[in-house]
């Protein structure tokens, strides 16, 4: 097991990286808490491999499950007021603590009920997916989806650990376990060259999940991401290249309506598409992005769009995004392989016509 | 006009307080925005009262204005999701501001989207009651209610500043001007024993709506509200006794319905039932209950209950409560007028005794 750590002062929490934690050693990672109850919350696929585990290792605290339904979909007001009449009607107060077992969906749902019961009450993720492993369950991003746009709502709010069960991934559908790798290819083009050429030389011991490989990827993504939030909690600068490829990827899952794109494939092919943006205004030499399709193509990651998306209809569903000032969209282009950064200084016709190579529209 | 500030590191913010501020001086004391857009939250009263003030002060900014049914009822996640409704279909991003213009459900509402639309944009405090005035507009506590408890659903999350036009208050109706005044008396309980005094020896200024003694109630009031908050954002410790009088005050409220007290009526018997508790547990004076009752009456608050509530109701609303602790009740004490402490340590069976001389069952 190896253990890193988010910097963040007094909200400081430790990132638990290891096979097999879910087991007897979870108990000791969990750590003095505030009060005897607990609620779990997860979904009924992650609950039936995993919730038996977690409950096993918790014999001395008062723990009830709310479940909820799976799906991005279901990441939305109607579930976050749903969790939230559980914890009234079951009188939790301040010192409960949550605990997100599941995916991104229920992580970013259990954070932002956690954010706001009783204006705020401790919680910790134990993800269960790659992509939660790697990017959402770090860094303190809670949010509910609002009908005309992901991530809407929502706050800043720490977890008081992550606990990463590499093992569990064994489990993973494969397509979900490919939209993860999305976003370990992502740590390596924003911050991290030689980490994209370990990538590169790992692919078949990542897609055979194999142990070490594993390890590694999470690891060094969960470091990479543990720096950046430490600098920029609140994504004033610099975190917002963790959003790198995000502002296309959010207008592919919002036209396609959630749920059909996962999110580590939207994200995918919106890296693809920010590296040829990015090779269109002369930031990044030709032939990287092409570099970049290829690693995600080797990786089972879509790096096209369906026939019914038009540019203009992508163009739209990007401006509303939460990165846009005043009307003016920002990017995080990238400047080499292992370098990006966020510009709101970019050729429009550019953009166009990158969205346009990719629609048939 | 009188400037306070309230003292939160990055998070500091002004308090200015003065007659007629909602005039042209408004501009001024608004101060630079991220955005040229601004979202106004009121109520249909306070909108025909005020609105027209407040947007000429803003000309230079794209102010579209959302409003929120008058009362507490629609403090809630429904008003909630119909306010992010709005600011998502008008493509409110960031850099955005919200203003709350109006009583402490305008405020706690808006301060609760500001701090969660796409995790926490900037919002500005314009109350136009006493109550907001001297207690809730100041501080950063925002909330819902849930059906089943007051303000069990919110978040911290501090105002740019707060503009106080202490004029407005002459359009107040009596009855909650006067439920204003509980709270002030509240500072001197909790704070301040010749700020109590004063209150005792200015009561006929202040249901006169003297200006001199409103700036004075109000700016002392503030004063205490900003020095306890910059001691404990967050209430882990002193700001607690911010709440004397709340935890009876919410079970009052929670039993009635919301609205059918007002918070600063329910605020007011809640603490004279909190200073006999405190003399039932030997801890204040016996006759100081008698004055807080004394000064309550003369300022026609009300101090006791309907026929329609039991000791046992009471008991049971008050058990969930944010401030109990592992099923334990926790109360703000006063050990005289002019000091409180919170404690957990008290004889039960006094506290019960108090809400049976209350009730009338």
């Amino acid at each position: 097991m190896q253990t890193l750590s988010v910097a963040l002062d007094e909200r400081s929490y430790p990132i638990h990286i290891g096979a097999g934690l879910l087991g007897g050693g979870l108990k000791g990672l969990i750590g003095p808490l505030q009060g005897t109850r607990i609620a779990l919350f997860t979904n009924p696929t992650v609950e039936a491999l995993y919730a038996e585990k977690v409950l096993d290792a918790l014999p001395h605290f008062d723990v009830e499950t709310f479940l909820m339904k799976d799906g991005e979909a279901h990441k939305n007001l109607s579930t976050y007021a749903e969790a939230m009449d559980f914890l009234v009607n079951r009188r939790f107060n301040r010192t409960a603590c949550l605990i997100a077992l599941g995916g991104g969906v229920v992580g970013d749902l259990t954070g932002f009920v956690a954010a706001t019961y009783q204006r705020g009450i401790d919680f910790l993720q134990i993800p269960t997916t790659l992509l939660a492993q790697v990017d959402s369950s770090v860094g303190g991003k809670t949010a509910v989806n609002h009908p005309s746009g992901k991530n809407m709502i929502g706050a800043f709010h720490q977890p008081q650990s992550v606990i990463i069960d590499t093992e569990v991934l064994q489990s993973l559908p494969v397509r979900e376990y490919a939209a993860g790798l999305a976003e370990v290819v992502k740590y390596g083009v924003i911050a991290d060259a030689e980490f994209f050429a370990w990538i590169e030389a790992h692919v078949d011991e990542l897609i055979a999940l194999d142990p070490d490989a594993l390890h590694h990827a999470v690891r060094r993504s969960c470091e990479i991401k543990a720096e950046v939030v430490a600098k920029d909690e609140r994504e004033a600068g610099v975190r917002a290249i963790l959003n790198y490829g995000h502002t296309f990827a959010h207008a592919i899952e919002n036209l396609s309506g959630y749920g059909s794109w996962l999110h580590g494939e939207a994200v995918a092919t919106g890296m693809l598409m920010a590296a040829e943006f990015s090779e269109g205004l002369k930031l990044l030499p030709q032939g990287e992005a092409g570099r970049i399709e290829n690693l995600l193509g080797m990786l089972n990651l879509p790096v096209k769009l369906g026939t019914d998306v038009s540019a203009t209809a992508m163009f739209e569903a990007m401006a509303i995004d939460k990165k846009a000032v005043d009307g003016k969209m920002r990017f995080v282009v990238a400047h080499k392989i292992g370098h990006a950064e966020l510009t709101d200084e970019y050729d429009e016709t550019v953009l166009r016509r990158v969205l346009q190579s990719f629609c048939h529209g």
